[in-house]
């Protein structure tokens, strides 16, 4: 890395020369970003492996986790944050301002976090209504007191018209982590059963059937949702769950693609248990998308010890947000780090990670 | 603002139509956002208090601070975010990458915190030169060394060519608050020192200077720099600092304003000792600004007790980032709420608070 180091360190106030530069490889050998790169996927990824770990070189940013554990005064303090860019800014279901709230609450309630506070900055585009603005700020307060958690702080810029588009939200939040807990996809292990809280791809679907005027026969709403309180009753039952994952960009087949990397575990799914929704099959079939790699916005994947099972999916079943619990498959020895589906039809297929996500600015 | 709620909860995926609805009156009787609302002045005060504080409705947010001091698992934790989406991206003197490390310690140690953790959210505008995310995440990371923070968790969304500008990054941050310091705009008080750390106005002209392409004669670098340790310097010698503010958009003349209203008290400035440098005072002539209204990103104004000044300004003056250290003024029980200059013809003039930043996009 030591060109990049150079290019770095000679930051002037020049314009770049990208004859000049080499682009670190593979990253697809693009010079420039492309729309996948905010995907989620392994454009994603490679993005966070190749610039951003190592210009910030810290061993807390390599946990990659949806967010970070801190020590802040001997308290264990859970740190995430979020841009959200999704288009339109409103849809079945929700609001930009509904996903910047439910997002970073979920990703602190991934590491078992109770969510406390959050901050939320906006970058508005100059000539938006101020309607628009107040309506995604109201979205904003209603989700924050649903989630019970308080908006503590806040900035605003404003971009000329043609560098924005109307309102984009940033959040982060914290949250404290109970004694005892240690969630993160490194804990995934042989043996875990691995639990879907509900039905997927309901947000894709949603986004997609709004922003290409698609109609399905009945109106599919996204399922955005705060999750810090179906996470805290599955901690009720036992401390030991290993991993969390809310599947957003990139759906499940993304999220379990990270941690079975992560840990090194093979991950076997049922197809027959995967709960798809009728009108998502029917709109991703339409639309030719895979619905393992359509964004969810209030589902998690849970992988627990399969004594642990039974009690934790019925605690999740008797949770609002959880009622559509089940068991979808377990980690194995067997293909570590991959992901495998048991077809229907008693064959079997690769889950990869997608290059990035199918539907862009879908949070 | 029955009408205001109505309308939050009435969000549907339907388009805002601007014609049914009431703009809270003033807002300056625009129904749009206009630049002036990013800028830290009256419109973006107004913004806060008109949209955002009632929507999100809580205690924490109206302190208005830079950062906001909470409680977590005990520990006393600031927090604050800014976005950053200052124009051009490379400037003499830094980067945006600096200005969203720089700017969010610096937030933080306004509080007296001392700043631990950052979190950075990048908006990538499709095809930008990777070079270009590289300088700036590689800015970003050294900016973070210097100032002794982590950039603990992060995120990366891409909008398409023509909704961004090359990078958006906002930052968030925590750190803890020592015990026994109380430091917020509320607290300064009749007789309190008023001090400046040094120069005021280079982040701002030599922003423009770039943007415009003009030529001073000399280069004017932005001061961006990192406050935390100047601040725990300043502590080390009394617990007992009123208010700490660094005054960026708006410039020296806004922060004591918000600081004036938010106290109820007199600012007095003598004219002569406000430390312009001369390139600043050229550049201001010649651009016809206010350089009591240019933005600072490396500077910091502290109310003091009178007794405590000196061993203060000591302090301020063996710091690097303090060297410049002047008394420029005092609070006064005269004039509640504003701030006059002494001028050096021996008149007096009022500081308002202006409307918006004079230049947009200066951080």
């Amino acid at each position: 890395m030591a060109d990049l180091a150079t290019v770095a360190a000679e930051a002037t106030a020049t314009a770049v020369d990208p004859a000049n530069w080499t682009c670190p490889a593979p990253l697809r050998d693009q010079p420039v970003v492309v729309m996948g790169h905010g995907g989620g996927g392994a454009l994603s990824a490679e993005l966070i492996d190749q610039v951003f770990a190592p210009a910030y070189g810290n061993p807390t940013l390599a946990a990659l986790t949806d967010s970070a554990v801190l020590d802040l005064g001997g308290a264990r303090v859970a740190f995430s944050t979020d841009s959200y860019v999704v288009r339109p800014l409103f849809f079945p279901g929700g609001s930009l301002g509904d996903l910047a709230v439910n997002g970073t609450v979920n990703d602190l309630a991934m590491s078992g976090a109770r969510p406390a506070y959050l901050s939320a900055a906006f970058v508005l585009e100059e000539g938006v209504e101020l309607a628009v603005v107040e309506r995604i700020a109201h979205a904003v307060g209603a989700a924050a007191r649903a989630a019970d958690v308080i908006i503590a702080t806040g900035d605003t810029k404003v971009v000329e018209s043609g560098h924005g588009d109307g309102v984009y939200v940033t959040t982060a939040g914290v949250g404290l982590v109970p004694d005892g807990v240690d969630i993160r996809p490194q804990r995934a292990r042989p043996g875990d059963a691995v639990i879907v809280s509900g039905p997927i791809g309901l947000h894709g679907v949603a986004i997609m059937s709004v922003r290409e005027g698609l109609e399905f026969g009945i109106e599919i709403a996204s399922d955005t949702a705060p999750l810090a309180g179906l996470v805290a009753d599955m901690l009720a039952v036992t401390r030991d769950i290993h991993v969390l994952r809310d599947p957003t960009r990139g759906g499940l087949g993304t999220s379990l693609n990270e941690i079975a990397r992560a840990s090194g575990t093979g991950v076997r799914l049922r197809e027959r248990a995967i709960p798809v929704p009728d009108e998502v099959v029917n709109a991703c079939g339409f639309l030719g998308l895979d619905p393992l790699y359509v964004a969810n916005e209030g589902r998690l994947v849970a992988f627990v010890p399969p004594q642990e099972a039974e009690a934790v999916l019925a605690a999740m079943r008797a949770h609002p947000q959880g009622g559509g619990a089940v068991l979808v498959g377990e980690c194995v020895e067997d293909h570590p780090g991959m992901v495998v589906v048991a077809t229907a039809l008693g064959g079997t297929r690769v889950v990869d990670l997608p290059l990035g996500e199918q539907l862009p600015r879908i949070c």
